[in-house]
């Protein structure tokens, strides 16, 4: 048997990186999206409040999942870096609100980030299949 | 093709939160656990010992992976985030007794919890089905 | 149906571990990896430069992920810990000739090891099948 073809999805809207990563891979029916951060379409950090930063690094994990053919409602297990704890319930409150119910997996840990971000999310959705439309729970 | 349905599983045993999570979410063969803390059954942090904290989280662990349908023998990836590093000898002492060989892979980091939190574990397993039994390796 | 089989891949050239995990776990046609550090085939920890550090986990992951029946080019996420910011440049550009385009999904977190390592990975890879040879994206 062969291993599962693996995808690299692009796409004009994603943002681009100089970094060595994709930013998102896809293999069997799953996506694994890289580390999403306040970043503009050139990869350039966007310094921004909590809120800002959060809503951007948002906007760019939907654009880069629509790339792959998923959606944030089809997001199972969402890793959450937050770099000042004192940011926790603002990110909860903007978190409730990007997302719908019912939520993906979480973690969220703290004071892990580099002084230039505020916040980064990294995510495992399904692949959904726009032709035939994405299926919820 | 559509993609694989999501599973949201809930059970009276396993703890609530008014935070913006599921506790798990399947697909596929495989449930995505959030991260597991000393919580009790309504969601509330349990300060205690790291010990006692270590315990609660693996069994709220437990709980959830009863509820999806898995158990821990059928973790097959875990990432552990320990407070304090003076807690890593306890830890290992701890997590060699909760989980048997041959054990999930794990990942383990310090200082990026809140500090009302001493541990946290998040884990990926293999959804067993219980009405035909859970195989191991 | 039952739940698919998990496979413990061991070999005489990965590095050993008295602590309670396996270097990988391989179910469906996935291979988690536990985090890799700069470890010698005992699974003592060799204190070294960044890059001396990078290289040896690197290698390591490399052993693992042949072990397991796969390689670094089928590697689709990394999660990667680098305890001091300072060394974010060396490790972009170390990174960036350890892995080849098209990259993995790649997060990177700092200031969470141990004071005794300055480096770690942690990987996602498709598993693939050397009698046939394994196919790129």
């Amino acid at each position: 048997m062969l291993p599962p073809p693996i995808r690299y999805p692009r796409d004009p809207t994603t943002p681009v990186s100089h970094l060595p990563f994709s930013p998102s891979v896809v293999v069997g029916g799953l996506v694994f999206v890289s580390g999403q951060a306040s970043v503009d379409p050139t990869g350039t950090i966007v310094a921004d409040s909590f809120e800002g930063e959060f809503r951007r690094s948002i906007d760019n994990l939907a654009r880069i999942l629509a790339a792959a053919g998923s959606d944030l409602r089809h997001v199972v297990q969402t890793r959450n870096y937050v770099r000042d704890a004192a940011d926790l319930p603002l990110y909860n409150k903007l978190y409730a609100e990007a997302f719908a119910a019912p939520y993906p997996a979480r973690t969220t840990i703290v004071d892990c980030l580099p002084r230039d971000l505020r916040y980064e999310i990294e995510a495992v959705a399904v692949v959904c299949y726009p032709p035939l439309g994405c299926v919820a729970g």
